[in-house]
């Protein structure tokens, strides 16, 4: 079956691949071009992952920061949505396969996404689960959940110590927020709730190579954000590396010395790995790749040789005019999406725009409750503040308008209440 | 290890196995009795199975409907909870066997409820999901959008009518409230979401052994219910009975003839099975079981030769004053909990309670959006009046303030968009 066969004819086919920040946009976007688009996506739904650890920790519902990708796109009436997995590229006759079918295109734009990197050390998968999808943040959620409880049914003070140990293997955005929620929930949300022992007992060990957490922000919000994970009774190990990862324990080496720590929870916050999508695409089309397998991208975000292929988003390596690899970050995503789509329009209608260049508005990172640091350039700010920013510039893009409410509720009443109600152990076998 | 030894000795110890409507109520009744309670569940959370099939259609989450354990009973200082599943149970020296532990008790409320039943078609099971669990729900879920998925992708008329037919097995109150709250979804709120068909030509199939949906009900309302389901657009199978279950097909038998409807979707609401622990206890005990696998309960709960065994909710056979038995419904689980906390409370003080009696406040089935009928003994109802008082009597039942006000937002939400943003396909591997 080929899909183009139900298409109009004649007007210019645009197939996106993946609704994350930058598909979705560049979809959104096309509203009212004289194009037909196909966005294609192996899940029914866009996901706002910068929220996940919010999922994991038991703050937020999957489903608050998700949204259907059918919702979305209902009203664009030269928008359609096709669930499905891109297996190849046929860059000569221009076709990507999905399942058994082919999906015609004249432009395509490729916004897979990445997945973990794990350095070489894929067996560490399985023991130390990153945080990309729902199911990664509900099974970070079930791992978390059942430690303590298992911590509560354990005699042995060593090994119950083990169960009340949690390693986070990375100190960028995603650990260091991961990091702050899991200490909120120990050292609050889950005070009272045992009866053998104190969550307050509870060790959460970040690890960062650098020498400083969050090392593409400012050095004084590094700081800043430090003193906020130790209130939080996180302990910080920079400068380490991890070298082996167990069931019951990981090895991290600082400097000279090797550390043996006893724990059944570690998740991994360390490294991306682009999806296979970049591989293909550099086999079809001669397209360079770097280490991550992010394919390198033009000016204007499209392959050599192939004006009509585009990647952008993490799957992109994009160089700004320092030469710097932009990061893979919402922001940059979503604006690569809105210049592919501008992109198009113009050259249906003939002319032409200048490179992409990417307007860096600034970071934010979350830390525990009240508690946040951002970098808007020339403003830097942490504490109460920084945080309240990082709430309003958060919901302000979610995409439903009830997410926004549903959020702003849930979190409005955790903030009272130090209260994570979506603790839920789902999906797993009873305990042994 | 015996968690006895961490427990005060000396104190009446009260274990209650399950967490549903009536362990729980037992459990919070018994605060600041003199006793030590231990409350054990497979489960972390309690959760609202009246609502259950919001979650499968995609209007609430979860968490909405959930409430972790540990968190109602933390301030409830002689309780507390218990991770694991109850294989064993010693009557002689009265303890329970849960994982590797025994835990002691000198009284002992069995409350593990009920699963699905399919009349020694066990095979079905697979096929014809029932819904009793939070992954049922997201299960069922997934099985309904990935249906109107391959609807969308299939271009042979008579095969996408197949994925676009979902058969539902059981008139009760969960299968009128499933297909009314199916034909919501089909009928609005997937409208305009879909590109090569309309929803609203989606066929909902009721079938009903009995002459009429909602058979415990006065008739008058089961017309009512009926007139309501005609409208969402679910087609009445009454006095049917499914005779086979594919995966492409349902065999209905009605009378004498057998009709064979393509599908790919069908679902469970008929028949409910006892707890295996049901099992155990009779043969422990030589307590009678009915033929669902349910514990005949004496005049006060207990068993007959253990008046310090007490089985109630769904687990439990308790005949009324008439000779009926009670209906498996929350009320009945809650009335019983509260029943046997408080003889255990006049126990201790040396007295005694007369026997158990079931108030009936009425029966509520909502079906679709504001309608629903309800039967409250004298007075009965149906239409909007009823649907708000349903909505009511639901969100003062749902254990948490928080659970109540984000339930009662998203349901307002819902009411005026016919929205359901729950609709998340997850847990499952890309379609092929």
């Amino acid at each position: 079956m080929e899909f183009e066969d139900s298409s109009p004819h004649g007007s210019h086919q645009v197939v996106t691949v993946g609704g994350g920040f930058g598909g979705l946009n560049a979809v959104r976007c096309l509203k009212n071009a004289p194009v037909d688009v196909t966005l294609i996506d192996r899940r029914n739904f866009h996901l706002f992952q910068p929220l996940l650890y919010q999922v994991a920790t038991g703050a937020l519902s999957p489903a608050n920061i998700a949204a259907p990708l059918r919702a979305i796109v209902k009203k664009q009436q030269n928008a359609r949505v096709l669930l499905g997995e891109v297996t190849d590229i046929d860059v000569a006759r221009r076709r990507v396969t999905v399942g058994n079918s082919k999906v015609r295109y004249d432009s395509l734009v490729v916004a897979t996404g990445a997945r973990h990197h794990y350095f070489g050390n894929d067996r560490w998968e399985v023991l130390a689960p990153g945080l990309k999808t729902v199911e990664d943040a509900t099974e970070i959620r079930r791992r978390i959940l059942l430690a303590f409880e298992r911590a509560e049914q354990e005699s042995d003070p060593e090994k119950r110590r083990a169960w009340l140990t949690f390693v986070i293997v990375g100190g960028g955005a995603t650990g260091v927020e991961l990091a702050g929620a899991l200490g909120e929930l120990a050292h609050h949300t889950l005070r009272r709730n045992f009866r053998t022992f104190e969550p307050a007992a509870t060790q959460i060990i970040l690890v960062e190579g650098t020498e400083r957490v969050l090392p593409t922000y400012p050095a004084y919000l590094s700081t800043r954000a430090a003193a906020a994970l130790l209130r939080l009774g996180v302990t910080l190990r920079t400068g380490a590396m991890v070298t082996e990862v167990k069931s019951d324990a990981v090895t991290v080496k600082n400097g000279g010395s090797l550390d043996r720590i006893a724990t059944h929870t570690v998740l991994w916050a360390a490294g991306v790995k682009a999806s296979p999508l970049g591989r293909i695409l550099s086999e079809a089309t001669g397209a360079a790749l770097d280490r991550a397998g992010r394919v390198i991208v033009g000016p204007d975000l499209s392959l050599p040789g192939h004006p009509e292929i585009f990647v952008i988003g993490d799957l992109a390596l994009f160089r700004d005019r320092m030469g710097e690899p932009l990061p893979g970050v919402a922001p940059v995503a979503i604006q690569q999406g809105r210049y592919v789509a501008t992109l198009l329009r113009r050259r249906l209608q003939g002319e032409g725009l200048p490179p992409f260049r990417y307007r860096d508005h600034g970071q934010l990172a979350t830390i525990g409750r009240a508690a946040a640091v951002a970098d808007f350039g020339r403003i830097r700010f942490s504490g109460y503040f920084a945080w309240l920013t990082w709430l309003f510039v958060h919901l302000m893009n979610l995409v439903q308008f009830e997410s926004r409410l549903l959020v702003f509720m849930q979190w409005s009443w955790n903030y009272l209440t130090r209260n994570r109600s979506a603790r839920l152990i789902t999906s797993s076998p009873p305990p042994p």
